[in-house]
């Protein structure tokens, strides 16, 4: 329990970060920093809560998250400069990788529960690890990177998807199949970055 | 049953190609032309069942339909050029223009069973037949061109929408008025594209 | 309940006016200024009502409302001109400040009562009161102004959504807390807006 908390937390900071980085950037205000880290962190579990009718949303049901950005927000523009130094471009990609994968295991695994088809469900997957991003990037009027910088990304999504639904067939136990699924996803993303793999 | 079904698949395909067409001329990559034909192709009825909170998602209940552009999404890009050549410009138009008609009554009738009120029913009917298309234009950056091209097209599918509602009050039979109303929404669509008329 | 319903109509208004403003500027057709309008209008309240579960949305229990902007839709064009001169850039603002504390604080009393825990609740009023206006621009192809501009406006909403949670929890009647919070919220964005404080 404590360690699956610990990584959503890294995965939703992972997102946070993005969004302000995204934010400062397009030189937004305090208020434009705080919405786009919102959006990029909640983004994608939110459009899964809402396609599957689930409530309470996570995010509200976790308020703890919602005020943590809050606060992040509050110190991010005078304190990314500093951040920055602290925290390598590599450290936010790996941050990222994580999150991908916990994201989208969640996603599929909350879909499979809710009873959607097998098809279905490995694409919640894929909406839950990577909407936070769209929505980011539309939010900032730019095309989403995902669907343009032809680098592996929603792909990694959707095969380690596949590999967490074909263990579950399979029988095999669900935390094993549930940690592999999500590791995988981020080694796969982590890796054909690294060595710079394009789809395209 | 099988008429509906194949013009169904017929307008869901109308989407798909004019997603594949956008994406490409974006250069996105294998990923972001699945999701932008995806969004194109089941967009409107999406916000549609969310609006009037019926679940399941009908992409999520016909699982074969996201197979379907899945499985186009990997030969789109390099098929792309080929079948231009089979199909033409005005083929799309005009399967576009069925898509139109038969998502639109679909909407305005499945939003008067869920107890809408009338002028509400006749906009979840427009909002069914065209909000695909401005999710498109919103993910790929552009002002949604149903908004600004000065083409009628919206105006078709509520002129329809407002012939079904009306044939439905005055007590006609719910499959005749349907069928009239999609093909009256096709029609004034293509009539006026082909001669031009502006709105603007 | 007559003066609620008058601000409400006002609120509605304001941002109907923004929205056909701004469809105007970019150039749209009559179907793109009612639907940049109506989701000016209506944006904010049918998001918090998707997040809270809630339905009917409040435009389809009021079909009034939308009926009303479709009509002001179709003179808006010729008639925007003319209107400008009777209603001063000063009294749109007015009327806007209305809406954005009035919405706010509908928004965070709605999502009191539908149990939400306190700190969501005030990002429900805030998202109630701007999220209109975000939709609006990023619909017509821009960044949301309320994230870059630079000066107080969700963070009016924000202060007043908290001021009407303290009062609430001190026991205070809730007429009054409305009433006096939806007003601060007014107040305070019409000050700092005409003294030109900034907050980036």
């Amino acid at each position: 329990m404590s360690l699956i908390k610990f990584l959503e937390i890294l995965a939703i900071l992972a997102g946070a970060f993005s969004g302000f980085a995204e934010a400062r950037r397009k030189r937004m205000d305090v208020v434009g920093i705080f919405t786009v880290a919102f959006i990029t962190a909640f983004g994608g579990g939110t459009l899964r809560d809402i396609l599957l009718d689930e409530r309470p949303l996570f995010w509200v049901a976790h308020q703890e998250y919602a005020i943590l950005i809050f606060l992040l927000a509050l110190v991010a523009a005078p304190a990314i400069a500093m951040m920055r130094k602290l925290i390598s471009e590599r450290l936010v990609v790996v941050a990222d990788a994580l999150g991908l994968g916990l994201f989208s295991i969640v996603g599929v695994s909350q879909a499979l529960e809710a009873g959607m088809p097998i098809f279905i469900a490995s694409m919640m997957g894929v909406i839950t690890g990577i909407f936070g991003g769209v929505l980011r990037d539309i939010v900032c009027n730019e095309i989403p990177m995902v669907l343009r910088d032809g680098r592996p990304y929603a792909i990694c999504s959707f095969a380690g998807c596949w590999m967490y639904l074909l263990m579950t067939k399979a029988g095999i136990p669900g935390d094993f199949s549930l940690w592999t699924s999500a590791l995988a996803i981020s080694l796969f993303r982590l890796v054909t970055w690294h060595r710079g793999v394009r789809i395209d």
